[in-house]
């Protein structure tokens, strides 16, 4: 165990006997970091084992569906883990708790690279229509609390494609991002799809009633310093050869 | 067959032999239109006989892999029409070019619907590092065509990353559209990626030297009468509220 992962070893003081709790979440820790730096063809029950410092048929007692069935709880403890970075108090200005939260999400992104990678590339081994709901739900409930967030909890179909597309480019570009050897730096990639979001929004208030609105409420809970009106200066100049457009 | 895939079938009259070249694109049209609206796994070699009014040994003479053979055959004639759709002329604004070619591939996505839909979502039985491959290729092409038309055949990482987020985006928006029972009607969907692309390479514009420079080129090809002059004229009102930002 590299304790890189975000669900952190649970301690095992050398002479205490665990209880079934606490063995169960350290098999799963021990799993989940593994699962995160490989793809999961590469990891055997006998490397989590190795990890966990116990023997495999002990592995096998409390995970008796083996492999398969370890996997899809690492998985469900990981999209616990997802789904609560979409979690902020509702203050502020959008963009600020927009950007709180995908630098938590890209933060798991760093920190489970390769798993990451394999899960959303498909066409591994330990997929199924389980493994498949498990990251549907991930994007649903992201998608949720973003709606929450622009106080439109039951969307039109225009406001919610809006943003579950927008949740497709957050993960497309990760992946591009670890693909590219985890470049460009990750607050430049944070603050590229916090303005993407506003951009994206925006377009759709154009066509759009209830995203007009969500859209203008948005708008004016940012601030002259924010990253908004960041975008909005930086853009003067790129807009300068569109005056032939007004 | 019903004739309502892109590849028409190959005409049968009644009393001639066809050459070995027609009757293999005889079966890959009925192939591709059954793959096109059922997911592969209800597709079997019988139905494709049937439909090509031919026995299931003379579709085995062809295709000897059997329906694997039979699917990645489909899958790389339906990639040669998706490839197609981003071939255009490179005059006139970009947002004219873009429609043009996202009029065809939404027109390829509405006639193979169930057979798209299985193919993106992914964890079929006939998914393979081929189909991926094939897939993958796809989507490489697509940007490759729309960074030539930006006049950026060899884009630095921060161009590239946006546009290739934005055909992942416009696959996401067709399963959605797909999903919603094909709704809002493909015109207002085209429309609305269109000012996607245009949203998404203007912020990028905000923060990249290059993508600034190919805004800001695209933008000098637009009309006053055109989608981008459009999107300003219905986004003043919305950006009213944010008047405080400037």
């Amino acid at each position: 165990m590299t304790g890189s992962g975000t669900v952190p070893a649970v301690p095992r003081p050398a002479y205490r006997r665990l209880s079934v709790e606490e063995r169960r979440a350290q098999l799963l820790a021990a799993a989940l970091d593994l699962f995160a730096h490989r793809a999961p063809e590469d990891v055997s029950l006998d490397d989590v084992a190795h990890a966990a410092q116990v023997s495999r048929p002990l592995v096998y007692r409390y995970f008796p569906g083996g492999k398969q069935q370890l996997y899809e709880a690492a998985l469900r403890s990981a999209a616990d883990i997802l789904e609560g970075c979409f979690t902020e108090p509702e203050t502020g200005p959008l963009t600020q708790r927009l950007s709180r939260a995908l630098d938590r999400y890209l933060a798991f992104v760093d920190q489970h690279d390769a798993g990451f990678a394999a899960l959303l590339q498909g066409g591994s081994v330990v997929e199924t229509t389980r493994t498949t709901a498990i990251v549907d739900e991930v994007r649903r409930t992201a998608a949720d609390r973003i709606l929450h967030h622009l106080d439109a909890p039951e969307p039109a179909p225009r406001l919610r494609m809006a943003v579950r597309t927008w949740i497709t480019a957050v993960e497309a570009a990760s992946l591009m991002w670890l693909d590219a050897d985890k470049q460009p730096p990750l607050d430049e990639l944070r603050d590229w799809l916090v303005d993407h979001f506003v951009a994206l929004l925006t377009v759709t208030a154009a066509t759009d009633e209830q995203t007009a609105r969500v859209t203008r409420a948005a708008l004016r809970t940012e601030t002259a310093e924010g990253p908004v009106a960041e975008l909005v200066r930086r853009l003067l100049p790129v807009l300068g050869d569109a005056s032939h457009l007004l």
